[in-house]
């Protein structure tokens, strides 16, 4: 009997420790990667009151919201420019986008909102108190946590990193992946098939892929064929370069199957098997502090299984988060197995802001099916307890990476 | 007045050409490229019948559902093993997940379901026919088109090309854009601020980083004073390295804005402002087969107008997708201004499967606000006709890269 994904993913949980493994990237190379501190607000952004429009700083009360009152202009800033100006009664200055508000302004009139004629400013269409100043503080406070540590750094985190005068950027290292596929019918890129009975593999590239999309940098090892002193070495000298092996194939119930037997004697076996669809014959394994997850060899079950095991260690290195969501079933599913179910599917947003989830050219058939995958598949979670969903039932989505 | 959106974006289009430089990279390289071509199979899938799991082939007829019924074994078929073995009456061998199902043999069953003794091999859980085998076909069929040209090439797309032995893999060229910064108030990363009219450079950062993501070579340039003449020279020097060079900052309506000069004495404007919030000032040039796109200053616009602008420009260059949802509206919205507002928001799914758009912890201010884009926020869409939304509305959502 199978142990549930639940119990397996707790023992995974047990046995991980913490990733705190920190390295420093320049900020120009760090798109993508995941920030290892918390970054806190060290002042008000701005510090000081900033134009936001091109237009003539004054003081509210010299025209308090009445039409054409006339302002006596004084010259102007520049942005970048200090400029030690103090207004007076009925005084401005003519104050462009991002440049300081000079001492006792309060208000900007834009340049489209006046007529100025021989150094005088006359205000056409008066603004309320305040128009167009940015305030001290308008983007975020002293102290405030901007970004928070295990946030993976997208375009507008590098950008308010610039911002805050961040330059040297402290992210988790990458854990190192190897990719070990197994099997004496796969060949490699490129090269020739003999015979029919050999394919080619993909299993490899796959799961290397899903390793960079998860934040880590990968390796594929050399194809090794189902000989069991081969699988021993490869996996041993595999572990030697990496914190994480992932191997494909081999741990099925066949006689040819030697990945299971070399982590057997090898490693500690930690999870073995699970009660899920695809991939209930998952090991998951540990060498000293590495990581061992054995995924079959078919390439969808890996792939899946990838993202139901090897995610979740990755997850819980970089600080936890979702990747479900709820959505509404569009067809029938009739369940497959007496097993917890992760099912290739399509998400759409329907017009009324409804994610739904659908089959649509989704092939029945194995577990090989790769291109059940594609187009940015999602999985349909289906419960060891039901039979199935109808359609119009909301259900679980496990997204993809 | 402003011309509209959509009108800009019908000049862009009319402007635009077609990006029909293509190159070669190997499959190891490929992930998050672009793909030039369609992907078609070349051969059914799998081309011969194989064993979806590890068990006895054989003829379906010779046990028809009973139970008991007794086969004779003839040996084995490994995975990758090529034997030329004909089935006769009672006959199996037993053969493993991936191998080739021998000739005549329709049925597998699983290792599980029998007892071996003596060389043979007792059916104690009989299975339908056909049953683990994995057919002609199943994966996909000779001339079936399994990905498209202009597909982003993720995990499962790179495993599905290594399965088809397409090794060298036609993608398009990244565009090469160059980010110019303007403004004598900014300074570069690492700079010291000297004084408090002074900030730091976000933009060039932020654009680049966003270029990158949106598929393209992405080159900062020195960040240029406001002056006109150095503005001029950096805009038609920057020019030379790249297909579309992206300006932030100098096109106002401000004394100091040289960038518009630049591009009316020395380019051909083709969009100049639309009825939009935030960036109404954007200028669209164009210099010989050269995209210049000069942005505001202002970082939340910025980012904002090169999804609005850039973004298009790259999606008819690559084939053009949505990036629009419908999402329900979780609080009232008013207006700020007469235009086609794009409003930062935050984008979840609830637990019927609907997704909400909120403006939880977007802070209300002026288009400086560079944090208002953290965290994956979207955009609110608000038309022009508009007032604004009520809490329930369905709206649409723009996502960014």
């Amino acid at each position: 009997m199978f142990q549930s994904y639940e119990e397996s993913l707790e023992i995974l949980k047990k046995h991980t420790t913490e990733w705190n493994r920190v390295e420093k990237v320049v900020l120009t190379e760090a798109l993508g990667r995941i920030l290892a501190t918390d970054i806190v607000a060290k002042e008000n952004y701005p510090s000081h009151e900033t134009s936001a429009m091109d237009g003539y700083a004054c003081r509210f009360c010299d025209f308090d919201g009445v039409e054409n009152a006339e302002l006596k202009l004084l010259g102007d800033v520049p942005a970048g420019a200090l400029k030690n100006v103090k207004l007076g009664k009925n005084e401005c200055i003519k104050t462009f986008t991002g440049s300081l508000m000079c001492e006792d302004s309060d208000t900007l009139v834009p340049i489209e909102n006046v007529l100025v004629k021989d150094g005088v400013v006359k205000i056409t269409n008066p603004v309320k108190r305040g128009f167009a100043v940015r305030k001290v503080g308008e983007s975020y406070k002293k102290d405030e946590v901007l970004i928070t540590k295990g946030t993976k750094l997208s375009y507008s985190e590098i950008a308010l990193l610039a911002e805050l005068g961040e330059y040297h950027i402290s992210v988790f290292i990458k854990p190192k992946i190897a990719v070990l596929s197994t099997g004496s019918e796969i060949k490699d890129l490129g090269e020739a098939l003999e015979h029919e009975a050999q394919i080619r593999s993909s299993n490899h590239v796959a799961i290397a892929s899903m390793a960079k999309l998860m934040g880590c940098e990968a390796r594929i090892l050399p194809i090794v064929k189902d000989e069991p002193n081969l699988v021993k070495e490869a996996i041993i000298n595999g572990l030697q370069g990496c914190d994480i092996l992932i191997t494909t194939g081999g741990v099925s119930v066949g006689d040819y199957d030697f990945v299971k037997g070399a982590l057997n004697q090898n490693c500690e076996v930690i999870i073995n098997g699970a009660a899920i669809k695809p991939g209930r014959h998952i090991k998951v394994a540990k060498f000293n502090d590495k990581f061992i997850f054995a995924l079959p060899g078919f390439p969808y079950s890996a792939m899946v299984m990838c993202v139901l095991y090897v995610r979740v260690l990755l997850d819980s290195f970089f600080g936890s988060k979702s990747h479900e969501i709820n959505a509404v079933l569009s067809e029938d599913y009739k369940k497959k197995s007496p097993f917890l179910e992760f099912v290739a599917c399509n998400i759409e947003v329907n017009q009324n802001g409804v994610v739904t989830a659908n089959l649509k050219g989704k092939k029945d058939g194995s577990s090989a099916i790769v291109n059940n995958l594609n187009s940015e598949a999602a999985l349909l979670i289906v419960p060891l307890e039901l039979d199935g969903y109808k359609k119009g039932d909301v259900v679980k989505i496990l997204k993809m990476v």
